[in-house]
């Protein structure tokens, strides 16, 4: 199975990216909701638990692990690849590239927790690739509550987006990069207030396109994938708000099964 | 020693509260940073974190705990009472005492978090003691990033706060019960917004006041209590917003240690 984990309930945009494009790949999902949000918390912790969550996901029977959280993805990638042999993908890089490709003139806004700016890990992939390219970057840490609350179309959150924001738009930036998986919930927003001329780059989408061309050409183990269509989603801790959420993001009906790690 | 916690910063308004009626005593504060916030969170979860909580204060030395979270005192206080032979107090039941003994109309309004207020706590205890009594109560739940994020002062908390104490205002409440240890510090935002012809509790000073007069009263062995005014901040994860918050509450210069439960 493809395993595929988040702190809570953000990693489910990537979930509905990789369904959209893969619908019959069996997924198991992990949402760490019993110890969520990541993006507020050290480094150490985040990478502690983000190899408790593979651990589980691969205890399940997972063989590619996604980690669908960038927090995580920033902080614990390349702990988790020294640590597991199967092949591991994170959110950040198959953004930059997009975003490298679609960027005119190579400045770039990066928002993300405060944890995943506080990595540098988007300014060190980003001007790996070309040294020219200016970075911007923002925590915005309220977001997540903002769209864990379901507080998508709120004045206030709009509100609180636009002042996020302003800082990135007096540097007249011509691509912004989505740096944490719950931000696709508010994309619409985000893009009113940064401004049309803009271009979005959706981790979810891309990392989605990424895991489907991988496994088109180079996965040597693609018969080991169960392709009967079923997404199990494990929490370690079930609330309504969660069951809300995930409904709303994935458009389906979804069955919560407790778990701890 | 006396032993202190909360899921974060919050237990800190406890902490002040009793270091100005009881300077002298030494008190030993765990925050759970690495699994806060609490109040969005299961009960079956709050009591479990709960637990580990006393245990480490036990094993550092205290003889008597505090629960300076709402959260926790709402749906952990019977299990740890159980569990644990030194006294406890919880927040709940002092705050609840003080709104009754002001309260001139009986109409109480409450705001905390959605688990404290799922949990029913401060309705079924004031009704317990009044049964005329008429309770509002609101989960406000993105109240707790926001001072975490030290959001005191900005236009969209007010417009946030103003939102969630609308229901309350159309209620025509004489009585509002903070019912989280996070909410003390916009407490004159809080005042504003509810008016000012209502009274506010606020129960990180009315379990200080209660435990300042078991001490003086009941407790046998307070000669056990060590009292050289020292206070250790333990936390389960440093980050530099903790630190900041805490000075801010505590108008102090902190320590904090690290520590697992």
């Amino acid at each position: 199975m493809i395993g595929i984990f988040d702190s809570g309930v953000g990693g489910l945009t990537v979930v509905k990216a990789i369904r959209e494009r893969i619908p019959d790949h069996d997924l198991i999902y992990f949402g760490d909701t019993a110890r969520t949000p990541y993006g507020i918390k050290s480094a150490e912790t985040v990478v502690e638990y983000a190899i408790e969550n593979i651990n589980f996901l691969v205890n399940h029977g997972a063989v590619i692990i996604v980690m669908a959280c960038n927090t995580a993805s920033s902080l614990a990638f390349e702990y988790a690849r020294e640590r597991f042999s199967i092949p591991i993908f994170e959110v950040v890089t198959p953004a930059v590239e997009l975003a490298l490709k679609i960027s005119r003139r190579l400045r770039f806004g990066v928002i993300g927790t405060r944890a995943t700016v506080q990595s540098g890990v988007y300014e060190k992939k980003i001007i790996e690739n070309n040294p020219e390219a200016k970075i911007f970057s923002i925590a915005c840490p309220l977001l997540v509550p903002l769209v864990e609350e379901g507080w998508l179309r709120k004045p206030e959150t709009a509100m609180i987006v636009k002042k996020y924001l302003h800082r990135l738009k007096i540097r007249q930036i011509d691509t912004l990069l989505l740096g944490c998986t719950h931000y696709p919930l508010i994309k619409a927003l985000i893009q009113r207030k940064i401004g049309k001329h803009v271009g979005i780059v959706d981790s979810s989408i891309c990392v989605a396109e990424h895991l489907e061309k991988y496994l088109q050409n180079q996965f040597d183990r693609a018969h080991l994938l169960r392709k009967n269509g079923i997404l199990r989603l494990f929490v370690s801790d079930i609330t309504h708000q969660f069951e809300q959420m995930a409904k709303l993001t994935l458009k389906e009906n979804v069955k919560l099964e407790n778990a701890s790690v």
